[in-house]
């Protein structure tokens, strides 16, 4: 199963996807925990040590990779280059999670980032057409690291939403997004749910069968995010509310 | 003043734009309010009607105009392209306000983009240096439409942060990049405080000097986050909060 995970930022995205990644790896699966979002943090999220995280090297910058794969560089771009062997000797292991960050394509100064977006792509055409582990891509609210080539691969994508017309909004154009693409699935998880309006406001927006859960405001889960390294208690106070969304996923829920 | 306003998605960046751009336009100042963040919705945020905002053609689409300002593309890719007299032309004006919508770079498929963000990024650097005006851009976690050139020319970068380890954790990284650009001032607004830890935890991590200003949790901007065509009300329970804000930095209480 190949899931992505979009949203507005802010929503909870990559708490979700920390969640559902050690909720995988606690039964059993091994997964790739794919980190493609800049403005997020999914590596001490899913509890890799802060130490240990920030070694781990995105894979945008490992420019003398990207050199040889794409043969030296020079005027034409190889848009295929190969990096499958890439991943597994990248990859974090945490329990039978292999976490991968992608990094941010540097966009400063006057140089031409085609080659290492392309890539970047590359990559996640390897994770979601190679690899035999679930993968879970934690994406910001742009899907760009998704072709058209490569989104059929992709069994599921998660947008996640909260009460909010902006957060609703973002979530209606990745939709677009993701049909143009022809991705096959798109669901939404509701979070921090807090009341009967803001579960309302959702269904208003949302048919029965494009909603894959809510999430009820968690306070617990609020005050952890104050606290450095609280990634296991957030997780054990999520996981009961995410039981029955895991299931769902499980049972193919996000293809019916 | 140039204003750059960055942070984590879902603090309140864009509300927090908006609430300042209003405050500036009431007291007469003339301003340039630029959304160069792809996931925020700056236009309809700051009042201008869905139907109208939705017309709003992004500059990164203006492709004949980038064709033009580039001598057509080839080869070589020029990276000064003339564009003040764009700006006047694209704005939609609104009160003292000219709003401008910078739109997403497209990355997908396998062409090569760096003219647009060669141009995207002559445009920031025109409404800084070329514009008697006030400017306000609303940016994205990144601050990768700033360039070592057009930094300097940013008065102050504010990075709105609430009380959260990650969003701490992405202030921090901008921080550390804007320091690298060379911006002059770097300070913080700390949003939605709902608690006295949770001012101690951003009293923890910044210096009285860099806090600009504390908002605190407001049950009535979130609420009406979940109505749509409610900036209204957004702005009137905001202004309030953010009066003390709106002096410090007419004081240049950036710069101090």
């Amino acid at each position: 199963m190949k899931i992505a995970i979009s949203g507005k930022g802010g929503v909870g995205k990559t708490t979700i996807t920390a969640t559902l990644s050690k909720m995988f790896s606690e039964n059993d699966y091994n997964i790739f925990a794919v980190d493609a979002d800049p403005d997020a943090n999914l590596a001490t999220t899913l509890g890799i040590p802060e130490e240990e995280a920030e070694k781990i090297k995105p894979l945008a910058e490992l420019e003398d990779v990207i050199e040889e794969k794409n043969d030296g560089g020079g005027a034409f771009i190889s848009l295929t280059p190969k990096v499958d062997d890439t991943l597994d000797d990248y990859a974090y292991n945490l329990d039978n999670i292999k976490f991968l960050r992608m990094g941010e394509i540097k966009q400063g100064g006057a140089g031409c980032y085609c080659k290492e977006n392309s890539f970047l792509r590359s990559i996640v055409e390897s994770l979601l057409t190679d690899k035999e582990e679930i993968v879970i891509l934690d994406m910001g609210a742009g899907i760009e690291h998704l072709s058209r080539g490569t989104s059929r691969a992709v069994d599921i994508l998660i947008i996640v939403i909260e009460a909010s017309q902006v957060s609703i909004e973002t979530a209606q154009t990745v939709k677009k997004m993701a049909v143009e693409l022809g991705i096959p699935a798109v669901k939404v998880i509701a979070n921090k749910v807090f009341d009967e309006d803001a579960e309302e406001l959702i269904k208003d927006n949302f048919s029965d069968e494009e909603i894959l859960g809510f999430i009820p405001f968690n306070k617990e889960v609020m005050m952890s995010a104050m606290t450095k390294g609280s990634n296991e208690q957030t997780y054990q106070a999520l996981k009961a509310d995410m039981e029955v969304i895991y299931n769902n996923l499980l049972r193919g829920g996000g293809s019916k």
